[in-house]
């Protein structure tokens, strides 16, 4: 049954890709789409069908998932010529898995409501490595008929799925503050770091401390490359860091919440930005916090 | 032979006592100290002998342990009248536990010199139940010599110990840090918290998610505490969360490093003590970031 | 030769309606639009002509000036139906003294330019009874050729004219600079009273010292109305300073600048407009600081 | 009448002798002393008496002033040996100009209690310049009575007096205050220039503008040196910043007020320290702020 829902994926970035083969690989018919075309030809391979363009892939889509850059391409690709909302049959499901702002998503409800299409927020957590393991963290938002419709997608991508609310805009607050709450401990750890540095205590030292004391993955992650410098090639560019703090901040606007240490952390990125790390992995704030020590 | 070793226990707070029964229960010979001599009783059924002064306790000490409340309990115990100083026998050690500042470890290892003394600064980290469990981090730092003869007292009290340093106020500098490691999650909750309830959004959903992101027990611990509300009766008063955010901005002003984060949470803590929740548990902090939201 | 000059004037607010006046009585020859058309009678009893939309008013004008509420409002006024843009004689100039963003400066000067007309920003700084003295500060920017076709008008509203260079947007950014300059007055005044109330201290006594000290009238009339506790009715609402204090931070994200000082007036605005103080005039920060100091 | 009144005057730096000699002028029998000799040279030609001690300039005086660099200094000259406090005539006045922390100021007046003398703190605003031309800003705080017996020496140093309030403290409650006034000044321009020159536009255009708008001397001052990048030789050094915003934030410590503005200041001024910039003027925070924006 599952294999007879059919699905159109669009945006094959490493994440997207990724997902895309776990819904492949879990029986679903697929019809994917990228920019670069190059990029599907795997997927291909095992089964999909390439679309040549957005509206192509959609056409007989039961759910359009995508997964895109930011808002600028996700608008183009669902709203500009060629695009998703005006391909995707009535009564389909489009379920945006990128990180986009809370505005975005209101306004994508909007205009699939007004075509008579569902519209879910369900933006994931994890890195590549969890995405290819289906072990991602799902948060979908919306209508809860329509994540029910969608709750057997979830299962092919994630290990855990937690319902942000019935309106699709709260998948990605829930999104943006999660990715705050990580940035939060990048950010302890470029300062903390500094402190002890300027005290002639290894980071390293630390860091085990930290581990004993969080036994978290995060910590022993992050602090690990913080400690050792390891900026390049970046996991997560420092550009696209500051990008999802700016999501969040704008969130806060919308919400009228004050955010002192989300405005901490992006006057640190863009510090880092502007003097050149944006292409560092985002946990070279450790490399500003340092420099504004006189390290 | 451990059994030989003398141990004079400065402070039978909830800490000071679970660790001084740890190091009787592992043979040390024990004598023991607490103004409210009450809190002592129980050591001495266990075979501690009691002493009336911390002169008296430190007579014949190998090692004098203190776990005192802050700088000023610090300061009187062990340079005060009938104190721990004038009584240690030259070549003794005396460890001191307690979260005090860098710079007071400055003055007591010159103190101490002086008096042809050793001192080491020992914080430790850990709730009452890692204490009662020997589950503590230990991390001490001063004259390698010296911890290595303290490393058989380390190992009845905790699970693992981390060197910090050669001097012992390094150590001090470890433990502010990682108390503002705590402090950081604390804030970075109470501050998503508010965002997200203004977006509609429960706390106890984004706490699952982050129970899945991070994986950490001192997550679970707060996370649940802050999005429960439950502030009393207080684990760790706001108040000593104030004291100990203090140190840790003290050290940065001595090594000269900007710390904006501890900037944010002082503030933050500041106001709630303020406004009447210094006994309250440090996490809440928590409602005080929902009321400059409006909640 | 100044009366051959056909001025259209859009949006007569507060701000705009004394200007608009200013040029009238200066020999412009004036042609207003307001949505409420109420507000543009006196004119009309002055020599103004009265039109029925921004395509009207702008349709014979030498320049066109606008002075309205937010980017929004100038987005539909000029670029909406019945619009400034589409009207405006080629060749023509509008001048756009409303506090906007710079990206939608910069995008004025495009869509200007696309339809062969000139683009200028000419905000202003001063309060309405500036305004009505002819005694603003005029900031234009712009292509230098058009500034000097328009410096007449500049004269007839200001006491001083500031040219910030050949872009546009350029202006802009001064101005929500200054802003953040008049802002960060109010706030230093919020959180000194807070500290010396706390001292018991009258604010009274420090803002005469501090009178003496910057022999300001910005800081006499702030100050004054901070320590007095006069709020309403507002003479600028807090919601409006929060709408510029984004404006300012907008700019330095575009520029890649961090601005740790905006984003403490940010975050204190937003609290002051989430507990119920938007109507409030804006300096009613200190309210915010006083509670927040537990008073 | 006057002439009959010893004044001890202990501390003759750049500040403390421009105002001696204006006690001097006033018709005042002085009494000095200064650590290097030398700097009372000038004085003693004047018709002041050169002391080789703290305590021998005190023994006959009615008020003793004392104005030195910090905490420390007063601390020494006051209670070490040979100092002011044992040699002061009970009934006698000692009034301390120096800027000095809240705590040592309530120290002195118990000290001075003890002995049967009377403290007051009488901090003054204003640069060498306006000591010398008897333009001061005084600040006196303590029992009024005591304040009433010295206005003729204030009047003799300043061109205003403000009284803070009935205990001596609360005058330097109100200095470091004021301070934090000047240095939020300093931070602003800092800020602002950065954004303005990532925008392109010249800091001297947006003082010019700034000066129309605030028309202060304080503004017009640091706002040149910091667009000019005149930060050396240093008027007044980033360390003493440094050190004035420490005590400003040790005051909000003890009253228990949050400050978060001092917060970005200090932050700010401990990066400049730590890069190098101590010994240059305090408005050098300008540089510190253009680098975080990468120019």
């Amino acid at each position: 049954m599952l294999a007879s829902m059919n699905i159109a994926f669009l945006g094959l970035g490493r994440m997207g890709f990724l997902m895309a083969r776990n819904l492949l690989r879990a029986g679903f018919s697929l019809s994917v789409f990228n920019r670069n075309r190059d990029k599907a030809e795997p997927l291909a391979r095992e089964g999909a069908r390439i679309a040549s363009s957005p509206a192509e892939a959609c056409r007989d889509a039961d759910v359009a998932a995508t997964m895109l850059s930011d808002d600028d391409a996700t608008e183009q690709i669902v709203l500009g010529a060629d695009g998703l909302a005006d391909a995707l049959p009535r009564g389909a499901i489009h379920m945006a898995h990128s990180t986009i702002s809370t505005a975005l998503a209101r306004r994508l409800a909007a205009e699939h409501q007004r075509r008579g299409q569902g519209y879910l927020s369900v933006p994931v957590f994890g890195r590549p490595e969890a995405a290819e393991a289906k072990r991602l963290i799902v948060v979908p938002a919306g209508p809860p008929a329509l994540i029910d419709r969608c709750r057997p997608l979830f299962d092919a991508i994630g290990r855990a799925t937690f319902v942000a609310g019935p309106e699709a805009w709260q998948a990605n607050a829930v999104k943006v503050c999660g990715n705050f709450m990580i940035a939060s401990v990048l950010e302890s750890f470029a300062e903390a770091y500094a402190v002890l540095r300027k005290a002639g205590v290894e980071p390293h030292l630390f860091l085990d401390i930290m581990n004993s004391l969080f036994g978290s993955p995060v910590y022993a992650n992050y602090g690990a490359m913080a400690a050792e410098g390891r900026f390049e090639p970046a996991g997560f560019a420092l550009t696209l860091g500051l990008k999802d703090i700016r999501l969040a901040l704008d969130t806060a606007r919308e919400v009228a919440a004050p955010w002192p240490m989300a405005d901490v952390i992006h006057a640190r990125m863009v510090q880092g930005v502007a003097q050149g790390q944006g292409e560092m992995d985002w946990c070279s704030i450790a490399k500003v916090a340092a420099r504004n020590a006189g390290l």
